[in-house]
């Protein structure tokens, strides 16, 4: 057990139903006066529901994917000339990703409000895309100061949509055990979003409106991405990394596809990982959890299905190798990885 | 699913044998040129080991349990006159407490470096004693910035006290489950306390020196610290502190008799809190998880073996009563405390 942890200072505020009140009182805290509201075009009626009697400078729905330079650049300069004082945005990852790039030359505080299990919003870590080429970072400033959780806000999202958003939250769980900052910490919350997110998920697919299943999702994928936020990326997003810029796969399918041969690959090297996913799972073991999970969910199975070429596998494994964290529980090899990318290309169980 | 938590920003250096080392690191990340180093006399050799090197201004061991306020205000003007810029702690709860009260008055931070499992490193809370009142308050510039957790430190902590210490912890994880703030956030790092603890604990008994047992018993205390420091007291607490207070019972002895009884108390009416305990336990249930516990560590039994009257039992339940926090699991009457104390009195298994 040896590790270095930095908990970072963020106030969640989880109550279904209460987005608007919860939202008025964190603004009254803050004491601010003039806040810039983001949300895309599709979600500003919700936006302007739930924004209703804050004091508004402007609102701002000029929100792009990956969050564009040039996209940023604009808010930046609304958020300036309009001297706001607060960022509150109402959406998924794009919204609160360019709340973030305002933040991060500004120092305004964001108060977010996620509709969506993308997690964005419990990180510091910021994206800017520029042309094709995506530059991150990390710093305090864009860590939204408050998290308005109302899962309400998320009854709306397409159950196809739900289970790949929530397997890619499962999988910031299960990759956090084995990141370069893995520590008890994350594992903590690694092991508290697994259960959330096995309990919930299923009854969402039975029934997307179910509202106690909404909230244990939503919980799941924040806890999730407080594990991930500071675990880093293991073996499984490194792997996804490169078949997603490689072959342009989608993002979500080709997590779900790649999680359970990662995690067999891993696992009986990763004893107590392996003992921990398994008790949050309440299965015999981990590679069982995981496979109950996905055949309750008609999680996808088969990379090829998705436009992954075979003669594509050597490739996307010899570009894997050198991004490969140094503590993977795993002796990795191209010809390992090669293995692993066909079964996960050809839909067969993991081994 | 409805809660507002603070997560609060905190950095943990978790490494067995590298205590000099990692404050070294850390006081030179802080920038700080002028260390008040604040051990007690006893802690007096170990602090000199291990903060060779750094740049000190003043070593002060005027420490004394409870933070009496003319403790308090000689550690003030002794850190004003020499003007440090850091706080370092070796010790206990008296000592990260002194420095705290130091902390508040000067907003200087304090880097933490525990020699026993009371957890107060992890807290933003501060207490002050003047004559027999004591006064405590929660401000963010008590919150050590920095925790070193070396285990080795901890390996002189006798036995008993480390059972005592280590269940003391084990009730700050249970209680924190149906405390006022309760929530699943803190629940999660309730549920990583009560595996460490109970995975741990008994090694030490067995072997007191055994190092892996050491970092699972430390490790246990600091999430159960942060855990109760977010939930804060619930029902076990509150009749803890009263039978302290009344009857002047050595408060580790206290806890560890009147635990099992609260857990029983509640286990019932608490279904998620119930399973979730015995699932971290890896018991059947929650009540026979620590059962099983107890019985490894030889816990005490009685509080009939530590002072407290029969006749005194009415009196406590009478003054716990109006204590009990509004949300407690289970219905609260006096003649059910009566109950309850009776049977933790004279040593009887828990209904």
């Amino acid at each position: 057990m040896r590790f270095i942890h930095d908990s970072l200072p963020q106030r969640v505020r989880f109550a279904s139903g209460e987005a608007r009140e919860q939202l008025a009182q964190e603004i009254d805290e803050l004491g601010a006066s003039r806040a810039m509201v983001i949300a895309a075009p599709a979600e500003r009626p919700l936006a302007e529901r739930i924004t209703a009697g804050l004091p508004i400078a402007v609102e701002h729905d000029d929100v792009a994917p990956h969050v564009p330079v040039e996209v940023a650049e604009r808010a930046r300069a609304v958020a300036a000339s309009e001297n706001v004082d607060v960022l509150v945005t109402v959406g998924g990852g794009s919204t609160t990703g360019l709340a973030k790039a305002v933040a991060l030359t500004s120092g305004v505080p964001i108060v977010a409000v996620p509709t969506t299990y993308a997690g964005s919003e419990a990180t510091n870590v910021w994206g800017l895309t520029e042309g094709s080429v995506k530059t991150t970072g990390v710093d305090p400033r864009v860590l939204p100061r408050a998290v308005v959780y109302d899962a309400e806000l998320t009854l709306s999202l397409p159950i196809e949509l739900t289970v790949a958003s929530g397997l890619n939250a499962l999988a910031h769980c299960i990759d956090s055990l084995w990141a370069p900052r893995a520590d008890p910490i994350n594992a903590a919350m690694a092991s508290e979003g697994i259960q959330s997110l096995a309990s919930g998920l299923p009854r969402l697919v039975n029934d997307p409106s179910d509202l106690d299943g909404r909230e244990l999702v939503l919980h799941g994928a924040y806890v999730s991405a407080v594990a991930f936020a500071s675990a880093g990326s293991g073996l499984h997003h490194k792997i996804c990394h490169v078949l997603g810029g490689m072959f342009d796969l989608p993002h979500a399918q080709t997590h779900a596809v790649v999680l359970p041969h990662v995690l067999a690959f891993n696992g009986s090297f990763a004893p107590n990982a392996e003992a921990r996913i398994a008790a949050a799972f309440g299965a015999p073991t981990a590679n069982e959890g995981l496979r109950r999970l996905r055949e309750a969910l008609g999680s996808p199975r088969a990379l090829k299905d998705y436009g992954l070429p075979e003669d594509g596998l050597a490739a996307a494994a010899a570009a894997t190798v050198p991004l490969v964290p140094a503590g993977n529980p795993a002796p990795v090899t191209e010809d390992g990885l090669v293995e692993l990318l066909h079964a996960a290309w050809a839909g067969e169980e993991p081994k």
